[in-house]
């Protein structure tokens, strides 16, 4: 079988013209639209100046390999908002405060670090520092483009005392050497010779820029104050390292910097490194007509074991290998590798070309997040931003994997091997917690639990069972047999002997989980949260089919024949609060006797967690993100469709996706019941989270969840897939604005292509052996030849209103 | 009607002639026992030196008045522990900080300061500082004596270099002078003359001594460092004068001192005041035979609002009048005070010497604490210490007010209007978590909540409840109509409001309550606690009743006959959960269905609070403190005898007193189901706690709270009496360690005296008119003749076992 080439996958691409976005009025959350990016199928491109959106700009072109982060600042190092340089699990740690400390509080937190930034090449033309706060701005032009794996940017400036200078750049942070990125930078003199000085630049300890400190919004990271100690600095020829540790943390990090130069003969170069600061000063006149051209080669190596000499050659031994490569092959290996993820991952939308790049955008962040984080976690931010400490929570195993698992699943699972070489953390947390088995931290780097308010971190249990779901999950999608030996099993077992232990049988013989938080934060501290109980349930089975299949592993684990029975017995009789009289499952125990919130009060007050109190929200029936809405797409085999339908219309109303988890599930269960409209609007709110800022905190970084959301609402949502129990199956159904949707999957040996148009549905197998799939239902083996399936009809159904105020982002209707 | 006098009161009076208590052998909550204490009816007598105790000691013979407190440390300085100095309503402002911030969480808390101490006289002998620490203590006697109102104090001390000495002290907190304090000190050289040196101090920002930090046990206060600025020092003669402020809370202190000197006509004396000291240097050469005799008057003044000249004036006017009363006549009238106050108060036990004492012992330092706390809060450790910052709890009205409102109802008319004069702020604070009314707050100085967890702080929305059903007891118990039209229809209408708004009527009809957390703070934000529920139902229809009897008063407060019908419909359909398997109430919804407590494995790891984390603990059936059982004390009109009993032996065995809240309520209820002699075990332990240290923190300060639980454990538990709506009646009937037991009561006008024995309870009345009283049921009217009335028979009936490993205190079977 032949593949297709990427420009085949391009069914909708009409070249790279673009239109220029209408301005986007958003009529909920405080949002401030965003304009300024055309739309373009594979691009997210930025036309003119605007200094007021840099750090959401900063965010957007963000770019990463999992390993290294690069925010997409300028590189004459100012103006910016957050300069950030993320390295995947390096952390510094501090006190986490507490007005009245508590047995088993977290005493210490970690918080990503800004480490030396190696992305600053100053330029001086004259006798002045380009700076785009002065002069004129006569062009400006960035693209991030999802094929070639570049930032480039183009800008014509001419300064305040007239002289005009264009600047072109271009970056990468490599796919496929993790340790490397590099900037090729071009400076050309326009209408007259100039004296150019080019200043690149290795910075430690930046100043934080206009980070807004965390006592102003608990979502932002605490900004940390000169986080490295200089242990090396030492610079030769054009090239340059500087060496530093944490203080506390005592991780030591290694950058380092190398260059070509495309100079003319009478430039004089000099280097020098010190303490915090390395600098290549490149100093030329430069005739009209010509160019300073240089490339900057990028490494860093960081460890909480390996020596400062030990680091240092390791980046020098990076550096070589980068200019021994050279920027051309390290472009073209960059796109390589794009071609074949788009391969396996890209999705194809009609009818919508805005949404279409942005589901790509998506699709490409999530990438870029995950691609090369061996072993290492996936933070909520990836390597965006400062945002949540840079700390991983539940929404990796939760969001993130399900799409990596079935596009990049050596990604899922290097994910996964993560969580389990944390398992001694674990392990140590739930004996500190008096309980059995692992429990496994709410919001972490390192793997320890840093969450400081105990009822929206410890009390979220369900984060343990979401690891264990995905590990289930990621073994059926890809057969890894050799990570189920290694990691899985342990995993499923201490897991389950958590929640066995952890809940308990009542009188009447229910299985019950008390005193914990769902998914919904706005309630907390609940009995038999329908979510968890489900992802528990899960969690147990799963343990016990592990134990089955590898006998081996589960008597070294000391897993007896009773125990499997007992987790059978409580997955068997777990509790699942039922409202009879409303006809309606209850988020919690109780939940639907609880005061119903006052929306007309709180409108424009959003997100209420910054304008009510946890002592309001929690005693009211108000959601702030899907919570049994999500449980009905993760666990919909327990739910009858009557069931569906009437929890939908129930919890739809009182959810306030306060969020950015929320609307990603919830479209998948809209779609599902039939609200494919709302679904779609859904959808775009959770695509667009970050295009278009509507949580008002891009600039902290970017919200991975959100964007796999894109990934989950086409396949899951308007594609139907579901996976219980391995068995992949689709519903596929187009909103009324999208004319066709295709997708890729894999599914263990099998890549298969989904294209859906408004009647029907034509399943392609793209390579390895046939695949048992169904639609609508219907099962079906698909093998070489495509299978064209109809959709059934769909009578219209009336959804559900939002809550006053909280009214989906909507596209449906435009 | 003659009165009786003090020492007709003295029926178990046998002099005071003591016998040194036998060491006790607690077994549990890992109590160090305390010897030392003499056994005496009406004092509380140290023999011999234990500078390990210091701590202890300064706490159990600090004397206040309510305005001032002074902790017992040696006049000499040092060894110290706490120095302690307290004035009511005086603190500091500190951070509260958040490892994650929320909406409505306080920022600012108080903490109570240790202000400028007077009570320093540092002595010299030859070339030596007296310091019980070095040379030889021959002798030494302290005694707290409660008729007298004095902590006197008599050495016999031997310098390293032999010379020895007698020191005798005595020392008062006036209760008829607000702001004045006094010690007369005297030194007499033994077998040689001497020369010796007198420095009588006011020292300010002393060093905290032995203070344990906040960090290592949250019960403990956060010590301030220097919280005092100096304003002024200035002196003249044998007076001086010091004036400083806070930095944060701005409240201005004025403390002087002022002297009466015996002295040799040899002698010297100097002065001097500047910055944090003034000192009066007495050098004198001492013949043996004679004395060094000082007097040291010492004056508070403090405010926010003052100058510091008017601060001054008043402090140099107040020991002006000191002076001008003399020692003796503030010795005389603080006895004579006591005379009045145990004329009113007393408890008179015949069994139990040792009991008889404590009960005293604890009627005295709740007076202390409550005495003068004009409009000023009553902090749960009085001023005895910095425990807990200095904060008043819902202890004040639950525990303490039912004391003092029939035994010294002034003081706790003048708490009620402390709590009136802070309704802005709770106003404000129901207004900034968007709820109606007035919410007060769960700890505070000044009436600004200061919790800083919110579960076991906001959620204890009971206070609000505590605070108007005290007002309700107050006016049914003095008929203060003055009080109710100024404070008390205003405090019932903003709670009820706050009740009314706050909880709702789910589709059933019932009013319910979610979201809150009751008394016991094992079990956390919880819907329908019953507790809260039936508090909350009286102070609605309490604030019925009261805008009924004062329509102006309602009038003006905006009140309308709707709003009362809705008050009336509130309570009426009041959620109150009951388990129908069980046959019993549930402490809050569900709680029944939680799992059980392992209390095996949790021997000897109490207060669980420091072993176990909340997560583990909220979701579980293990209860602090009296919670249910305690409403059924105070609501016992609203269950059933059969109830009671069921209740009680549900909730005794799985609550394990971690508070010194839970042992004086259970014992309430224990007696009232028949369980006497469990009773008596559970009164000891709440007498004994600061006397024995159960709680191992007596050194920062009493538990006023479980003091004052020995009134109620006499009056309430074994004489049965219950006020529900103002209707006074009793249930007598003893344990069998108690042969006797007698109590007094103020009701309205008429002082009443209530003697009972194992047949028999006898009741007269004392002065005022006659009243209406009930016994075990059966009304009669009590005038100028005693009524004899015998009590009826119990049948045996064994009572329930504690949790393993918390046994109350045992002195039933000793």
């Amino acid at each position: 079988m032949i593949e297709p080439t990427t420009s085949e996958l391009a069914h909708t691409t009409h070249g790279d013209t673009s239109s220029h976005t209408d301005p986007v009025n958003i009529p909920q959350h405080g949002v401030h639209p965003v304009e300024g990016f055309d739309v373009s199928p594979w691009q997210l491109r930025w036309r003119g100046l605007d200094i007021d959106m840099i750090g959401r700009t900063e965010t957007l072109f963000a770019l990463s390999n999992g390993h290294i982060g690069l925010r997409g600042s300028f590189e004459e190092g100012e103006p910016v908002d957050k300069p950030g340089t993320y390295l995947s699990g390096f952390y510094e740690l501090r006190d986490l405060p507490y007005a009245e400390s508590g047995y088993g509080y977290p005493e210490s937190g970690q918080t990503v670090v800004n480490v030396t930034d190696a992305k600053i090449i100053r330029l001086l033309v004259e006798d002045e520092p380009m700076d785009l706060r002065y002069g004129r701005t006569v062009e400006h032009e960035r693209v991030l483009d999802f094929r070639t794996g570049t930032l480039r940017r183009s800008t014509l400036w001419t300064s305040p005392t007239g002289r005009t200078v264009r600047i072109r750049s271009e970056r990468l942070v490599s796919f496929t050497k993790r340790t490397i990125a590099a900037i090729r930078y071009e400076v050309e003199p326009i209408g007259e010779d100039m004296k150019l000085v080019l200043q690149s630049d290795l910075l430690a300890n930046e100043p934080m820029g206009g980070a807004a400190s965390a006592k102003e919004d608990p979502r932002l990271a605490a900004a940390l104050e000169r986080p490295l100690v200089a242990d090396l600095a030492d610079c030769e020829d054009f090239s340059a390292v500087l060496v530093h540790h944490t203080a506390r943390s005592g991780l030591a990090v290694a950058a380092g910097m190398d260059h070509e130069l495309e100079l003319p003969a009478s430039a004089d170069t000099s280097i020098r490194a010190d303490g915090d600061l390395a600098r290549l000063t490149v100093a030329a006149a430069v005739p009209q007509g010509t160019k300073l051209v240089l490339t900057k080669y990028m490494g860093y190596g960081w460890s909480a074991r390996r020596s400062v000499p030990a680091l240092r050659a390791q980046v020098d031994a990076a550096l070589a290998m980068a200019k021994e490569t050279g920027w051309e092959a390290l472009k073209q290996e960059q796109s390589d590798y794009l071609d074949e993820f788009w391969l396996d991952a890209d999705i194809e939308l009609d009818g919508d070309p805005e949404l279409q790049q942005a589901v790509r955008f998506s699709l490409f962040h999530v990438l870029q997040a995950g691609a090369r984080g061996q072993s290492r976690a996936i933070p909520a931010k990836g390597l965006t931003g400062p945002g949540y400490d840079g700390h991983t929570f539940w929404d990796t195993e939760s969001f993130v994997l399900p799409m990596l698992t079935y596009t990049v699943p050596a990604a899922a699972g290097e994910e996964l091997r993560w969580r389990h070489a944390t398992m001694d953390k674990a392990r140590s947390r739930a004996a500190e917690l008096a309980q059995h088995g692992a429990m496994f931290p709410w919001r972490s780097i390192n793997g320890d639990e840093c969450s400081g308010y105990w009822p929206a971190g410890t009390a979220g249990v369900h984060v343990s069972a979401d690891i264990a779901n995905a590990t289930a999950r990621y073994i059926r999608a890809t057969g890894d047999e050799a990570f189920e030996v290694e990691c899985g099993v342990e995993l499923l077992v201490e897991i389950a002997r958590f929640f066995a232990g952890f809940g308990h049988h009542d009188s009447a013989g229910k299985f019950r989980i008390d005193g914990i938080t769902g998914p919904d934060e706005y309630t907390a501290i609940v009995n038999n949260n329908v979510f968890t109980n489900l992802a528990a349930q899960q969690a147990l089975r799963d343990a016990v089919a592990a134990c089955s299949r590898q006998p081996v592993v589960a008597r070294q684990l000391g897993v007896t024949h009773d125990e499997t029975a007992f987790w059978t017995q409580c997955a068997d009789d777990m509790t699942v609060p039922y409202d009879d009289a409303l006809g309606v499952h209850q988020q919690c125990e109780s939940f639907t006797k609880l005061d119903r919130w006052d929306f007309e009060r709180s409108k424009g007050r959003y997100p209420l967690l910054l304008n009510y109190p946890y002592f309001d929200l929690y005693r009211k029936q108000v959601v702030k993100q899907a919570d049994l809405v999500f449980a009905m797409y993760l666990f919909g085999d327990r739910f009858t469709p009557e069931q569906k339908l009437a929890n939908f219309d129930y919890y739809y109303p009182i959810t306030v996706r306060d969020s950015s988890l929320s609307a990603c599930c919830e479209a998948v269960t809209a779609a599902e019941v039939g609200y494919l409209d709302l679904a779609y609007d859904l959808m775009s709110e959770s695509v667009f989270t970050d295009l278009h800022d509507l949580h008002n905190n891009v600039s902290s970084g970017l919200h991975i969840a959100a964007l796999a959301g894109a990934w989950t609402d086409c396949v899951a949502g308007f594609g139907g897939m579901r996976d219980f129990d391995g068995q992949v199956t689709f519903a596929p159904r187009l909103p009324s604005k999208l004319s066709y949707m295709s997708f890729r999957m894999m599914i263990r040996e099998s890549r298969i292509v989904v294209a859906v148009d408004s009647d029907t549905a034509t399943y392609r197998l793209l390579s390895g052996p046939t695949v048992e799939l169904a639609h609508h239902g219907e099962r079906f083996v698909l093998g070489d030849d495509p299978v064209t399936l109809g959709i059934p009809r769909l009578g219209p159904r009336t959804a559900p209103e939002a809550p006053p105020g909280c009214e989906p982002y909507q596209r449906s209707a435009r």
